[in-house]
């Protein structure tokens, strides 16, 4: 792997013990100032169509006894955090939180109990020195993978994602500059699929090779690698992206998260969200545009009418059109899934629906 | 991708109509033979060391009316499945069951109403005509990725392992001969690992470049192609597979599909079962050899320990040795999780744990 200089990251920690360290110098009760990750300080900024966090904080201060534990843990993984980060290696947040739980001195005492412990101090510390876990070296759990026209270099690794076979390359949890260059891109657009199924079926047919393109897939939930990705190449090269997702509440959601970001975790979709990403389907428009037969649809459940009417809800969903396309599908109280196109021929996604789409602009913003 | 001629498979499809056919011609009710997937048709081959198949047999009628849609069903899927190998596309299970999913004729009768209807027929059809669903065009959801000192193959692309990066080569779920050709493979042994986790630290660790070999890894619950490619490389290659997972009954199941097979699909196990395959670890007796902290501990739950008992019963850890480990963790009444060895630093897995483990064959068969 490439030498690994977090030589920001590591300023940012310092500052943060230095910082305590000064307070105790002056005897004051040390604390931190931590961003609210709360839905309550989450918001949908307009302008950029991104979810981001707002201006509220907690403070966590070490003399108060329902912080201090939580003030200790979160030096505690600061410091593990430091050190990952000089040693040039990287883990899990799951081996992180092995690495640091430990027993106090002589007391009956763990640092902590349990992983559910350490993972939101993560969180805690990610937003408040303003970074990301990847780049605090932190990897989380992989999904996903990549082929197309397009030369990366990988810990070092020229790896041409046009020679992938069937199998392409797993995107890893850690896309940051220092781990992925992007060496040689030609692709007009990238397609990010949610289902593996579906992105195999694109490969096979070297979708990406007639319409020169990047085929990524998330298998399911956008996982933090892909995303991340997805924003390096839209932002640094400027390449359209578009998202082909079920018709269902789930698929519409999981192509908010490309696009706007995740709740959950708003202060990251600064770095994260593609706010240029396009929705190319399954629209439910599609099924009479495409003569999709009816036998292949699925009809809503109860939980899919719930979800239906609270992604109606969301800022980010407020536009006429999308609002015209949920109700509609909420109307018809069926989903499609992709598979539902196979129904037309095995190749009819390839060869007709996804041109289609992209030659006629046929997509929702 | 190569021309996949699956002659074998087409003959076998071939001949199942035309039995169906000379049972009409002879104006007999016509029927199929199919092998009984039960557990009660399941056994434990002692000298082969993997779970078979019995001989149980199952008649599938057409003038039966319990039978007769499930008939039709086979033959329909059976039909697809030709038209597949045909066409020298793939596609996924689900996708066959949209393609075949069809309102018959006038009536409101649908040939299947339901994924769960088509799944058990592919696996009815695979286990009549001696074959895998993969040959016949089929693919699983896909997991786990392979790094090491090896250049395949896959779909005519040229892949060398040995220079994957971080991200390595996603396994696919097809991995037959036409599809994954060994172009020069110099490892010396296998180690499949459970967690991508672990894997990644491997990895960046390059485990494989030092000690010769391949690393992959399934995502937990091993995946078809993984199991088959390992199978594949074991097979025909005679390279040593070593398996390294979770110490907890989960973890022990694990390796015994790898090794063994798996329950539910018995009759696949003679091409996926590796049972040369060997348990490297986690062992509960390693805590005390490595000096692994006792804080790294979790408690073994009720559901853990209801699971240890369904294992000890099972025929293939019937080995004194296995009785021996299995009770050994169910007496200290905790699992320890590959993480744990990170409490003896990052690098104590790749540099110490695991070299040990291999030079002393401290192994479990």
């Amino acid at each position: 792997m490439k030498e690994m200089k977090r030589t920001d990251e590591l300023a940012k920690l310092e500052k943060l013990g230095v910082n305590i360290l000064n307070q105790l110098k002056e005897l004051q009760n040390p604390q931190i100032n931590i961003p609210l990750r709360s839905l309550s300080n989450t918001y949908f900024d307009e302008k950029d169509q991104v979810l981001k966090i707002g201006e509220k904080t907690q403070e966590r201060t070490y003399l108060n006894l329902s912080n201090t534990k939580k003030f200790m843990q979160t030096l505690l993984l600061a410091s593990a955090c430091k050190d990952l980060i000089k040693s040039g290696k990287t883990t899990s947040i799951r081996d992180l939180f092995y690495m640091t739980k430990h027993t106090i001195g002589k007391s009956h005492e763990n640092t902590f109990e349990d992983q559910s412990e350490s993972d939101p101090i993560i969180e805690d510390l990610e937003v408040t020195i303003d970074s990301l876990r990847e780049n605090l070296h932190l990897f989380a759990s992989t999904r996903g993978a990549m082929v197309g026209n397009a030369t990366i270099v990988d810990s070092g690794d020229t790896i041409n994602l046009g020679t992938m076979g069937s199998g392409g390359w797993g995107v890893p949890s850690i896309v940051e500059e220092d781990t992925i260059e992007f060496k040689k891109i030609d692709a007009n657009f990238i397609l990010v699929v949610e289902k593996d199924a579906m992105w195999r079926r694109l490969n096979e047919d070297k979708f990406w090779k007639k319409h020169n393109c990047i085929l990524m897939h998330g298998q399911g939930m956008a996982p933090r690698g892909v995303r991340r990705l997805l924003w390096r190449l839209n932002k640094e090269l400027n390449i359209p992206v578009y998202i082909f997702v079920d018709n269902d509440p789930w698929g519409f959601y999981i192509y908010s998260v490309y696009k706007q970001g995740s709740i959950n975790l708003a202060y990251e979709n600064k770095r994260m969200a593609v706010p240029a990403a396009k929705f190319l389907g399954l629209s439910s428009y599609d099924q009479d545009k495409f003569n999709i037969p009816s036998n292949a649809n699925i009809k809503l459940t109860k939980t899919d009418l719930g979800r239906c009417k609270e992604i109606l809800n969301y800022s980010w969903f407020q536009k006429k059109s999308w609002q015209k396309e949920i109700k509609h599908m909420m109307d018809r109280g069926v989903k499609l899934e992709l598979e539902a196109l196979s129904k037309k021929g095995l190749e009819f996604t390839s060869e007709t629906y996804l041109p289609e789409k992209i030659n006629n602009k046929d997509w929702l913003d």
